[in-house]
């Protein structure tokens, strides 16, 4: 496991730009079917994160990814976050079968972002250890160092310490699952 | 873990005679609002699972449970079964982030039945682990000495050796949650 | 256009208790699949009005009706009266569409509470003229002498003025669509 | 009533040189969250037809209209086109109670489509005739001089003759409602 700097890109024009930059560009779930953007992702060649859309079924997902895969840009990432429900505890509800969906329906990897979806750090944990058990290839998780004083997310975002006890604690269960962090 | 007759009731004239041969009764999605229902199946004290509507938030699923605990019965189990929203690859989508959230509201058991919600074997397993890792206290799997002439539910229906797989599968990460299977 | 009493029934017990007062049994949105509660209505031959499950398809809900039909109780009145979803401007989404679905599939007469639906008075009027306009064969709108000390569902409900306007301003809909009023 | 060209954008380049021959601009759906694109065409002062997502609350689709007017574009049109549920019988189930929602929380005009939203012609007139009488300050309908060779969306296009018969019927509702046709 290694760090990487991540970076959303919301418009066409940006990818050249943030494509120097970035290790790894980042397609935020509202511009999942921004096909002029993927598009022009494709072509750069960029390893890139495709946010699931919120409302998009999983074949809609592998559809958009498919605009990048036809750039010929192999380096595609999916990036489960949360869809849109009635449930009003959570921000989002993590659809976590759609890990085991793609898998059956893609050879793409399939990380979580349990953050977003969650809204809330006291559900970060339990999302983290069942995305690990049903078969994601990563996590992306809020962490900031203070997070009583994030400007954003905050609310979702785990301390260090909170941080470095959840790794802690998925070892064991990726291990089960034949993986390691 | 032991087996237990487990029999869903539909009516409230059933109550009586169901409690004295199941050891301990079912109210379905579907009935998780029947409060006629519920209000004699409190009175009866026998161990309850309460299935969560498909389309119910947990708070409404919490106090259908209060509907039984109000009547003094104290053997309430609840069980995550999927919910209904746009995605089309699976019957419901489980709603893996209710875990944690009944444990922050309610001191309740939460089992969870990824075959309903799946309706198809080839997402059981996958369903079963996060549920685990996620922190439910059960799983209620669908199993079948001959799926392929089941007369319900054949298609979400793990055979005995696939049953047996996953149970192994499961123990290391249960463990790796504190739990034992 | 007449006046009658319409009671909910919400146990297979009640419904022969009710029938003898009421003109008119109404199956409320969460007993929609009481099947039990159903047959027992079926068999009872009286006039019923089926809600709508808030997160029950068109096809379950005459599904449901046909629990009705088999019986031999030919007096069944859908209510469409709003689906669950994730909008949260109003307590349920009034599925307009479903008005003239009904009409593709079903013979049956199909109302709307567009009250329940909206959840609160003001939009009460524009759902209404919807319903009228979309074809729907009957209204079924809250209404109170003193809205706000209404015990319950005040805030969705009509005072004596506001529904008379409102009977006013509909009846030109409705002999635009060849009804009256 | 009049004719206009209107003309859909995906992306923040193309908004001047459409603008130069579109009289309408229209964001689509999935595009309501392309702040690049609002704000280009918010500066290009361009009227604009704005497409509600088809998962947006209607408290968002009005927020990405304040990135129009905030650019100081006064000529913005909303349009409901159906949001994503969980029925089936329809594409997008036609939100009708966001035309009075939208009526009492801003002073912009909003039109409806009921094609997109059904999905199907045979659903069309009954929606368009809900529609106006919910208070809809305009209709996009497709309508095509021979669907069936329609190379998309032929199953959701009226006939030219459908389109004048369906005309006929919506006069009388806009006059019960004070509008016209």
């Amino acid at each position: 496991m290694g760090l990487a700097v991540v970076t959303e890109v919301v418009d066409s024009n940006q990818v050249n730009m943030v494509s120097q930059h970035a290790a790894i560009l980042q397609v935020g779930a509202r511009n999942m079917q921004n096909f002029t953007l993927l598009e022009k992702i494709g072509k750069s060649k960029c390893p890139v994160v495709l946010k699931r859309g919120y409302s998009a079924t999983v074949s809609e997902w592998l559809t958009a990814a498919d605009y990048l895969l036809a750039e010929g840009n192999e380096q595609v990432i999916l990036c489960e976050r949360g869809i849109r429900t009635f449930e009003d505890s959570v921000r989002f509800s993590l659809d976590i079968s759609s890990i085991a969906v793609v898998k059956k329906f893609s050879h793409l990897p399939v990380i979580v972002d349990p953050s977003h979806a969650a809204g809330h750090r006291d559900l970060v944990a339990s999302l983290c250890k069942a995305a690990v058990a049903a078969g994601a290839d990563g996590l992306l998780i809020e962490v900031h160092p203070n997070p009583e004083e994030a400007l954003v997310d905050g609310l979702q975002s785990l301390s260090l310490p909170q941080f470095e006890k959840l790794m802690n604690e998925l070892r064991p269960i990726a291990e089960s699952v034949g993986r390691f962090i």
